[in-house]
């Protein structure tokens, strides 16, 4: 097999191509800003002409844009609270998923839905619907069903926390499950805090 | 007096005309993501030349660095503690300056201290600083003077709780007080959560 420096271009069904070029995104996000990946390099990437690529996405906006919802779709498949369980259990579920998510992927994670929430109305909408997603997991696993404003804001700002915490908890540190129970023992407490509120 | 369509240039002494660039690039920051900031527009906002402006700042990232380390340097000086005060006290004096910076500068403070983290590891450094001098100053005021690494995990991701409430923290939901009481609750309890931890 000889070295090749060019990807062959292979024929791709329309949906996987999308897929593959959403995937190069992704991938290219860990080495830089989202506002300084090329779509050249994208198209590059799949071996395809810059041409074509705009076929798929009518713009560089439109795919990067493709590139986060796809992102925060990864990050919200990890974070999910398992069906059966106690209150806590569930909770640990979704934080649990949401922590070694961000940390096996940190600088992808940063890079796309962070970084982004700062440059970009439509960016910004994705990341705010993740948030609140996140947010009725976490008040539906904990037995909150009928969560008041300040309930939702309340648990809205544990994974904020949790991202920042995530990459600095080496093992010397703090270990991954003890991290975990540090943000769930907190949620927890935040909802207690509000129990009286509830109706 | 008759309208003017340009600022008139007026003369300067060089370390005020570099204040004075800083403070357009902050206010210019509250309407666009840092990276779409141009130099043209700072420099026209000052009456001056991009020429000119070069003279002060070697290069865009230059001049966009130092906007950040300025909003930086803004946010510090709001969130300090009181020199006097119990501990809770003193806590609060920090995190109610934070919130209420948050609060009052929300596009701007995301601009540049959040969205700007993702792009730039330069502008990454400042706000790496300024987290550390915020975990540094609660665990001080906290009464926490030989802090284990976890401590200073676990008090480094208020700020970043802060930040994703405070904007939506509006009267109907939580007034700002409440929401420094709450935030206070949650670091006090961080920090009782590691007291065993003390030597």
């Amino acid at each position: 097999m000889t070295a090749r420096t060019a990807p062959t271009r292979v024929r791709l069904k329309p949906e996987e191509r999308r897929a593959q070029l959403i995937d190069i995104g992704l991938r290219l996000l860990t080495t830089r800003p989202i506002h300084e990946m090329s779509v050249d390099e994208v198209a590059a990437g799949a071996g395809i002409s810059r041409g074509l690529l705009f076929h798929y996405f009518p713009s560089k906006r439109d795919h990067y844009v493709a590139v986060v919802r796809a992102g925060g779709r990864r990050l919200l498949t990890h974070a999910e609270a398992p069906e059966e369980g106690t209150p806590t259990e569930r909770v640990r579920g979704i934080v649990d998923g949401f922590v070694s998510f961000v940390q096996r992927r940190r600088s992808n994670y940063v890079a796309v839905v962070r970084a982004a929430a700062g440059g970009d109305e439509l960016v910004l909408e994705v990341f705010e619907e993740n948030r609140e997603v996140l947010t009725d997991r976490v008040l539906e696993a904990a037995g909150v069903h009928v969560p008041t404003p300040l309930h939702r804001l309340a648990v809205r700002g544990w994974p904020a926390m949790a991202e920042e915490m995530a990459p600095g908890a080496t093992d010397e540190v703090v270990t991954g499950p003890e991290l975990v129970d540090l943000l769930v023992g907190g949620l927890e407490r935040i909802v207690e805090r509000f129990a009286a509120d509830r109706r």
